[in-house]
């Protein structure tokens, strides 16, 4: 759709502000192999939409986007510090359509370069272009959401042990996981465009409802978009048993025979599956007989609803700021994230 | 000595007042198996000396050592984050006495866990009652040593794959890896305590060169030291081939038959022995021979001479300072350190 491109438009050009200082922080340097495990993921994409947040909502509260690309800089670092680590816990292969850090470096330099991120990110807070109150502010709010991210995957990892989770647990968990960082996103973008504690307030609770419906709506599209579109084939989060509202939701609400035919398929085709004896067809049927149990009791519309009410929510907090362009493209950002179809 | 007993009473004291803001950060709570595993370390001991660093850096510039609590739990906070990172990296398995994270949790909650207490050493910052002028620049050095934490890890790593380093490698990587947070350490107590840049100054050039010594010292240790006291047996670094001072001043100084007999056993020993037929007497007989030729090319009293020189050098600097019993205690633990025998 147009407004859409126009949109993706928009985000290239704030990319690019943030890219340049981004960069500046964790350049070509000795020791060299620890900043080209660093910049692999900066470097192989990523459309920056958290840092587009970040300065969208300083613009959105009648501040200059200018003054708040350190701290778009720090909320990207902390994001690519946590996919760095997330990646070893979770033995991905992939991300960004390259090898991830540990595969290519192994998994002492990923952690450390892991580590670095993660200390860039302070950093580029440290070199925010502000007062020291709103330093000191940014730098608690980019705290509190990385205290969570860490609570957050500690609840996911636990998750991975266990047969089955609720709707309460996964809501907590995923809040932690991804709510945090987009809260964090819009929140600090708000502390550095005004002193209006409402809009800040506005920002925060606009950012934490995208954040959550953003990963809901991935784990949907999971299950229904087109494998080209996706470029990954449907259900592989339930090959791997992973534990999604989706599923949350079937648990506490199929009954116990369709919960055990489910069990059977769920998990099974976790990691490589090549060289077991599985062929690939059955597979994909019984991949496809448990999305239609899902299907049955309703569980992957739930989700879908959950993440399309959490959208206008977000956009309805969004109102108590003035209109402007500014604000209208966090609300179609919101939009897109539980329409797009990959 | 008497004089180290009542600097031991005073760091005791000190760690009081540490201890009960750094289990506020990291309290029992949920996730429970994330904060257990993040309390580990803090609990199984450790004198918190970079803590008594700070508060005795701040009380000897004249300020008031209860306003750099929270940026001593910082610091105490970055150094427990390195270990739990470290000892995944070089697979410890033990560390105050216990078994260490990794070994408890596995790998990936290490590596939550380590996230975590990295996360709350920036919390700690941003909880410190200073003005937002001093957080910024508390920041700041924090964060400066985090990154140079991970810059001499990294070089540690590298190193691990090398036949040997120079002495000016070693220098390199060991300012970082250790030198940096005792300067952070004095620097973050100088800021917090005086806006007298001289004193800062003064302050870090003295932790940063404590820090290097306490590195040097602990290695001259593992080859000199009585076994009882030091709790290993001797020269366990030269079985696990670990490149210090000492064996970098020895293969700039051998000659190459001494070399090559020296690389017979330098790092034959690496990991557990265990079962692999190995006949303990052979190995120390070994070891001790290895231990022969540096003493024989004076690279252990090299070592030892340098890490007594930098102390020299870090307690001219602090004669910038007024005369005090804080400054005397600074003195008195950088003496200790090079005068330890464990």
């Amino acid at each position: 759709m147009r407004e859409y491109d126009e949109l993706f438009a928009r985000i290239k050009e704030k990319a690019k502000l943030v890219d340049e200082k981004l960069f500046g922080l964790i350049p070509e340097k000795e020791p060299k192999v620890l900043y080209d495990a660093a910049r692999h993921y900066p470097l192989a994409g990523g459309k920056r939409v958290r840092p587009f947040v970040v300065l969208t909502a300083t613009e959105a509260v009648g501040g200059d986007p200018l003054s708040a690309v350190y701290p778009a800089v720090a909320i990207e670092l902390i994001h690519n510090y946590s996919l760095v680590h997330d990646d070893i816990m979770d033995m991905d292969e992939t991300r960004r359509g390259k090898p991830t850090v540990h595969k290519l470096w192994g998994i002492n330099m990923a952690i450390l370069a892991g580590d670095l991120l993660f200390s860039k990110a302070f950093e580029a807070v440290s070199r925010a272009e502000v007062s020291s109150e709103k330093k000191a502010r940014i730098l608690e709010t980019i705290v509190k959401a990385s205290n969570e991210l860490c609570e957050g995957q500690a609840m996911d990892l636990e998750f991975e042990k266990r047969e089955t989770v609720t709707i309460d647990e996964y809501m907590k968990m995923i809040s932690g996981k991804t709510g945090a960082l987009f809260d964090a996103s819009a929140t600090v973008g708000g502390i550095v465009g005004t002193d209006d504690e409402e809009y800040i307030k506005a920002l925060s609770t606009w950012g934490r409802n995208v954040g959550i419906a953003f990963q809901i709506w991935d784990d949907v599209l999971d299950l229904i978009a087109d494998e080209e579109k996706l470029g990954k084939p449907v259900g592989s989060d339930i090959r791997k048993g992973k534990k999604t509202l989706i599923v949350a939701h079937f648990f506490e609400n199929a009954d116990e025979k369709a919960k055990e035919k489910f069990m059977k398929v769920f998990g099974r085709y976790a990691g490589d599956v090549k060289g077991k004896g599985i062929i690939e067809e059955d597979m994909k049927a019984e991949v496809m007989e448990a999305i239609d149990l899902l299907k049955e009791y309703g569980s992957i519309d739930y989700a879908s609803r959950v993440a399309k009410d959490l959208v206008n929510k977000a956009n309805e907090a969004l109102k108590a700021l003035p209109n402007s362009t500014a604000r209208k493209d966090l609300e179609l950002l919101a939009r897109f994230i539980v329409e797009r179809e990959y």
